[in-house]
């Protein structure tokens, strides 16, 4: 249950409210999201809802029915749009974030980027800190490769990339745009918290065996930490099926549109691990109703570093940000590009 | 291997060739496919090729790499299309293939086919014997809702029906225009080739936890028998995501159109097995590549006597429809509709 | 509901009830169970419960909150043992069921069961009829092969043999013990009423990806037909675990030995795909409390027509033996052989 | 590949090997096992393999054909085991860790552990960190809870309790005896490095959707850290299986113990999730050859914090232990109890 503290709760005197749930065996959290201050319970017992209801520092209070409450939609009805000066994620228009798996070195990164401002792309998608299956594989170029992120961010490009731990994050902080925390951590609760802390956007992708109901409490982890700017990303799922690298679960989107109103974007490279799925893949999340898609491409994929089945060839982004485009005008959106807002 | 004989080929020499063969150890099948006499075989050794490379019967080879032949793009890359007098799935056009899940009653049926025929749509889905997991179920009308079917092919319907056994089969052949064969009986090989022998357009579900190799084989078991208008169905497989009945594989659309000439549609009611997701499902299936969708609808969904959860309402379709033409423009393509073709 | 009718019901009373029934929208189905005559529904409503509560003809009324009635030990507590002359499955021995995967010729087939005799096995499994993937592939020996298992009969083996379709159960009637159902079977309710009526003991795999309460509803098909000498097997699901073919689940033995009355069983050659993973699971399955393990051997697995990796070596079987005794004195049970009667 | 390193090499000479192979484009990795100096490489090619080859430094090298190395059983055939004072993980005992889910509070952590003492147990399992779904669930009681796990160290159990992140570490790391990694952390690369830098035993749960290969690469992570005392833990992977919370994989054990030297466990409260299933399936485990079993065990279940359905009752302990002794020494190994070695 979520409630709303009055303008004049003090420290003191929502502590004593907090005692007095704690006594009743009900733990309470506070939470700044918006504007509002907030006091949030799991499922609190009749005692402990009466003694919230007849507190003279409780405004409102909204029992959701759901597990997951400050990203859930019956809280908060309206879009959650996410502000990148003046690129909106979350909004009528719909994104393309490309970019290599792995950033290998900066003439790719840079030629990667210019062919993306080219064809209008903002969002510059690139790993440095790579969690890798094997110990043996490359693991990204690390710390070494912080000054290529910097000159991207030179170009114009926005920055997206994984963080591992703690250090990645600080490391990460002051260059890029959006921090992802990748599928393997999505259950990562001590990360989601410590992004949730440094404040800046995140995209959390979906674990790969993880329900909606888990991907949106992993969110409600970083939100409760008070951040709200989250883009949800579905990459896929492991199931049986073995013509793709995951089963994309287009149905997420739909889904998470009515139940949070976070974005909701599609990773097609991940989510099918065949480039020549992606096109297909990427109109159809659009067509879904997804905020963004975000692609691997690469200069020469058969020699990139890691993923190279899934990375796009560049020759083949003008086609695919076209057909986008048709797709989302057909739902009344548009692809955003850079000459779209001028 | 398929190897396609010569005119002069006759069952004598034929015969003596596939004895020769089955010495090496080498099974045959002799396949009439299109206006084509064929000798097919699994792997043949490098003797059992050497001797279908030189006997005089056998004009062409190919060995295409992967279990699947006769279904396979690399031996027929043209797409087939199925006709039903002017109506073609496969083609151009984009197919709604609409009704109840069971067929209940004649007034239903009839209200159905009416709302279906006013927007356009001319497939009515509906089923008379209902593979339940329980023996306690409503196991369809049976036997007793063929007239109803009958009155349906009199409205002009195109009718597509379940068949679970020889005895639907026999009871169905005169009245149906396309025998479903459902997910329960992917693997029911003994009703596939029954099915493939009877000669109708067969729409062929995939299995809930078949791979799309397994699924292609089902279609080759059809097509062995001599019929090669199969319509394959995407309808989801079981995997660990909860929010769904079962999670739509919508990747298999680009992957079967690249593999297979058989013309592929989805259908997301028992994909999802939620309504409300049905319209955004429906337009991802398009917008991937799908030949149709196939979608439960109900006059009042919640005293179905089965699926009333993924059942639409009779007010949503035309909405539906809109949107999917939209979509199927934005892609090149077109919604068929009775209009469209006048 | 199960309703157990009084032994001066007769035929025109219970039409009538059943017509008031149907009145009432609730469909009954009259059974023969053991010695009594049972009117079995679905879910009755509140009405025709009291209906059926107020009845003359019913004298004993069982809800038991499962979808399954009849397989249900809710309803019969006791555990059901099928009889094959002094052998019994579903008591205190455990069996162990050997054989090939496919009969291949009538010496290899001899020979294991010469083998199986020499360790007092009595149950040989060998498949006629193969449900293969591929149509190419060898589809068993069929009708050719009946010979072979008149044979093995004569030799004093018990056979169990797969079954798919109406022709394969006309034609192994009157020759085999056990009528097998494969997984790919599981949910042909057509395939398990025809086998339910034939009346032979069964012997049905779950399903490549069928929950333990279909599974349950597939026997049902068959108890409901009035055969309740029906042998559950465990085989494998389909998961993401790629060490073995299939992922057994050995937790069904201990959930189907409480919710079932039946006999259950293991299929741990399936339910890994290696040989070298078949003592360790069969000793597993016998320690969980399985009434027995059914295991493929063959006497040269490298040039087996089917599953040549999921062979254990003639030369490996004592041992196992000797071991699934042991496991089965440990927890008080004994292996089955022929000599252990003596 | 593993290469020896003689031991005359220096650290200058090492770095100069391993420049030459950067040149040629192959990370290594030096890493200190037993008393051994080893260099590794991913996938060598066959310039960087003449290289290491003809190296003076190298004086054994070794190819396993496994992404696996050092915890491969081909590299190092003999089983490892891990030494509390004089009790032994990983050899001829069979070993029951039990305690609570989470520890709750002092008085009913030394009840259990009296109880356990009383049967001879000494490795007490408890959480004080417990990484949940919900942020809102009860969280363990974190550094509070220090003092009981101490009070239960000088009462002489050998602890056993999950790690989060680097802050866990610190303040487990004088208390516990072994560090459990949890199945939502087996891809947390980080920590799985921490946790080897750190040292001490590690108790390593499979991830709910891992592979088996990939469960072995979380292991080495730690074991190439310096720290090759790992148990590996199955508890269960996500299906589609749900008549339990997870499908217990147990083909894992003999699939593990021949690919491994490494100790193989099995949780069976984890890997069904009710209390009914863990006898048969701890039967089933020390059968197919697990090292030990570790179970959730409460006073009163119905209250427990977390995971009450999965807990035992502590009155049927001293039966399961009973059962799995006989198991045990049906196999030729033997239940661990304090006096067994007295």
């Amino acid at each position: 249950m979520i409630c709303k503290l009055a303008n004049y709760a003090d420290a003191e005197r929502i502590d004593t409210l907090r005692g007095r749930l704690r006594k009743e065996g009900v733990e309470s959290y506070l939470v700044k999201f918006d504007e509002s201050h907030l006091l949030i319970t799991e499922n609190p017992s009749d005692r402990a809802a009466t003694l919230l209801a007849e507190s003279a520092l409780v405004t409102h209070q909204f029992r959701l029915g759901t597990p997951y409450q400050l990203t859930s939609r019956r809280y908060h009805p309206a879009d959650t749009t996410i502000a990148f000066a003046d690129v909106l994620i979350g909004g009528e228009y719909v994104h393309v974030i490309a970019g290599p798996c792995a950033i290998e070195s900066e003439p790719i990164a840079r030629e990667l980027a210019t062919l993306m401002q080219k064809s209008g792309l903002v969002f510059f998608r690139g790993g440095l800190f790579k969690p890798r299956t094997s110990p043996y594989s490359f693991q990204g170029l690390g710390e070494s490769g912080l000054s290529i992120l910097r000159e991207l961010k030179n170009m114009g490009m926005l920055l997206v990339t994984e963080a591992l731990d703690d250090r990645c994050l600080r490391l990460l902080a002051d260059i890029v745009d959006v921090i992802q925390i990748g599928s393997r951590n999505m259950h990562n609760f001590s990360l989601l918290r410590a992004v949730g802390e440094l404040g800046k956007p995140v995209l959390l992708k979906r674990g790969m065996a993880a329900t909606l109901e888990e991907f949106l409490m992993a969110a409600e982890y970083i939100v409760i930490s008070g951040n709200r700017n989250v883009i949800l990303c579905e990459r896929g799922i492991r199931t049986v099926s073995d013509h793709t690298r995951n089963t994309l679960d287009l149905s997420a989107i739909p889904f998470l549109k009515r139940e949070t109103h976070l974005p909701v974007i599609v990773d097609p490279s991940h989510g099918t691990g065949r480039r020549e799925l992606v096109p297909a893949m990427s109109r159809a999340a659009v067509a879904a109703g997804a905020d963004g898609v975000m692609i691997e491409i690469h200069p020469q994929p058969s020699i990139a570093w890691s993923d190279g089945d899934q990375s796009m060839f560049p020759a083949d982004l003008p086609t695919l940000l076209l057909d986008i485009d048709r797709i989302a005008a057909a739902i009344g959106r548009k692809l955003w590009k850079k000459s779209s807002k001028n």
